[in-house]
């Protein structure tokens, strides 16, 4: 039986979409696109629409909501989700803002709503905890979350470029916006960890509460430091859960080889998770791209032939679904021209040294102040291995240093 | 609504689901449970039965098949589905033996059969496979799926055992059976590697037809030159499509840091599939254990309370299920004491050496060929990967005999 499609959106997950869909023997080809700006050029082959309203006129079976524009896409999902109609969207932020709600219209009118392409793309994450996880107790999980930054971070590792030289290329190569702020600031992951929170603990947290610090700071000596002692950066989203509460932070990372983390690369993504029983599963794969993404939605779309929906089986509707995030210090190596920020945002620290005006110091940082220093321009942090001793960050420092100053002599 | 529950078996993944399913609110605690071994001490709070009829006079709604015995297991779950239950079971032999007649039984008579346990105990593969993977064409799908040969390559790579001091480890902590020839020579991986192969590529080739070497005859040599060239061994399954058919083979492998499968050790499982649309994708986790395999038992059933089966999208039921499996040459080294089996074996070696009584050549092997040459005694085969040449073999393994006649001068 044929089913009726719209689509808004043809930007580069809509056509992912399309591509995958015309090639499939089911020919899922939305009979109604609707996209926003009527200038643009576009494929002759593909009649567009540019009112909303056309989409919900043909009485569509699914819709499929891959635009980039949060308010919009909030629009017109409430809206369809209103009708009872399966909704299947890509649009992390606007999930990350409004899922309580989204939540509440499918429980009211009985439409569905799918979003496994909205947190790394292709991977199954969402779909494995609604299912495989469902009644297994989740203690933490944790991820590469980003394609652009990831990627930014493994063309510095592998290729030696500088951040700026990286991020000039990630732009080049499409994977990083002309604005990339909200990639390498952490943002784009406060967004996918906070839905990810929902559905392995059953709470909304809100991507506010969550500890947020990124990698566009970044500076020579952290990934010299790195570097010398065999060990790689990664932009790492934690949340975890104990008889307290949840944590929730996202922190550039050192990693060692051993750590599984350690070899994604470029614009992959992978996630890690702890639970009761199922103990710890780790996967990998395409966390951006046209056709990765464009797949993932086109598998919610078969999921929900199949009557596949979430259950949120972890949330318990009978309790108030937003929580007040428990936040524990992270062990970090902080660098910071002004001694004072060190001094109010780290917690019993291990050192304090000044080195060519620069001042480096190894504590705990409360993760509420993470991400207020984010928006400061000279502060760098880097969380820390349990195994690394702060004489062996000192001792690697001091050693950059020098054969930095013989570089100069 | 409480459902019955029939569980045949209380081993290892019975008693691991046992405890899983108390700890639940769902408590879905199974009314009967059937055991063999009425000698067999076990807990007293629990009462068993020895005859299976009781499990279906109670008209259960669902049958754990959790039995190590491959023919009994083929007799309980075909009674059961002839009788619309719905049946979950961990039996990889059975399942692997049986799938056709058993897929045929679902569409008879309605009732549907759940395996996730039996292949990488926790990984959700399988179901992976049949929903986010429905509609993508799977390339290839490799994998690390024997949890007691995985151990014994750690410890002999990791804490530098021989082969004979691993295996008695491995058995003293339960991972390996008294009788552990089927997880060394690989057998239980064709068995895994022979139902991956279905839900796939849509095709039963039958293991017997999967070419096959373990890791029962690894010597020193090997080992000592894989250490050499700073790689490690892995017991790699692999079944692969192009336009003329499916390979499948299973053969211990030479991998390099930056392969995913480098970094999987002791018990854990992994699995790396590669498909059109969703590129490439990795899934690591237990691949043995009581409870991480008595919760994918539970998925189970959770996954089919909540109406989900398996689709088997992929196979076409108009053409014959059987696949005459395509199986081109593998680039190898063999090791043997005789220069014949080299010369029978091996297609346009690279060179032959003869190194202290030992053959030694790099060539292509007929994938029909390996499971025979898994017999012998004297011969050790290990796949290469592309970039190894046979100079840096030959180099290698000359400087292994070399360093080894200094030791005994």
């Amino acid at each position: 039986m044929t089913k009726r499609i719209g689509l808004f959106g043809f930007g580069v997950v809509g056509q992912g979409y399309y591509q995958i869909a015309k090639k499939q023997k089911e020919k899922w080809i939305p009979d109604t696109i609707v996209v926003k700006d009527q200038k643009k050029r576009r494929s002759s082959d593909i009649r567009f629409s540019y009112d909303s309203q056309d989409v919900f006129d043909k009485n569509p079976d699914y819709i499929l909501e891959l635009i980039s524009n949060m308010e919009e896409a909030y629009e017109y999902a409430s809206e369809a989700l209103k009708r009872g109609i399966t909704v299947i969207s890509a649009n992390k932020k606007m999930l990350s803002a409004h899922l309580p709600e989204l939540i509440n219209l499918q429980k009211v009118f009985g439409g569905k709503l799918l979003y496994e392409a909205s947190v790394a793309a292709g991977i199954p994450v969402i779909t494995n905890l609604e299912t495989h996880f469902e009644e297994d107790n989740i203690i933490s999980i944790e991820g590469i979350l980003n394609g652009s930054s990831n990627y930014i971070l493994s063309r510095i590792f592998n290729n030696g470029l500088s951040f700026g030289e990286a991020l000039r290329l990630a732009q080049q190569k499409g994977f990083a916006e002309s604005d990339p702020s909200f990639d390498i600031n952490g943002s784009d992951v406060a967004s996918k960890l906070n839905i990810l929170i929902l559905h392995a603990f059953g709470k909304f947290v809100g991507e506010k509460q969550i500890a947020t610090f990124g990698i566009q700071n970044l500076g020579e000596d952290e990934i010299a430091l790195a570097k010398s002692l065999g060990l790689k950066i990664k932009l790492i989203a934690k949340a975890e859960k104990d008889y307290r509460g949840i944590s929730a932070y996202i922190i550039p990372t050192l990693v060692e080889e051993s750590n599984p983390f350690f070899g994604v690369e470029n614009e992959y993504n992978a996630v890690k998770i702890n639970s009761e029983h199922l103990q710890d599963q780790f996967y990998q794969g395409k966390g951006a791209g046209s056709l990765p993404t464009g797949a993932a939605v086109y598998g919610d779309l078969i999921k929900a032939r199949n009557g596949f929906g979430y259950n949120y089986s972890k949330v318990n509707f009978d309790k108030p679904l937003d929580e007040k995030l428990l936040n524990l210090g992270v062990r970090v190596l902080i660098k910071s021209k002004s001694e004072e920020i060190i001094e109010t945002n780290i917690f019993s620290p291990e050192f304090i040294k000044c080195i060519d005006g620069f001042y480096f110091s190894v504590g705990k940082i409360k993760p509420k102040n993470l991400s207020k220093l984010n928006e400061l321009k000279e502060v760098s942090l880097l969380a820390l291995p349990d195994f690394l001793t702060s004489s062996d960050v000192l001792k690697s420092l001091e050693g950059i240093k020098k054969s930095e100053e013989l570089l100069f002599k």
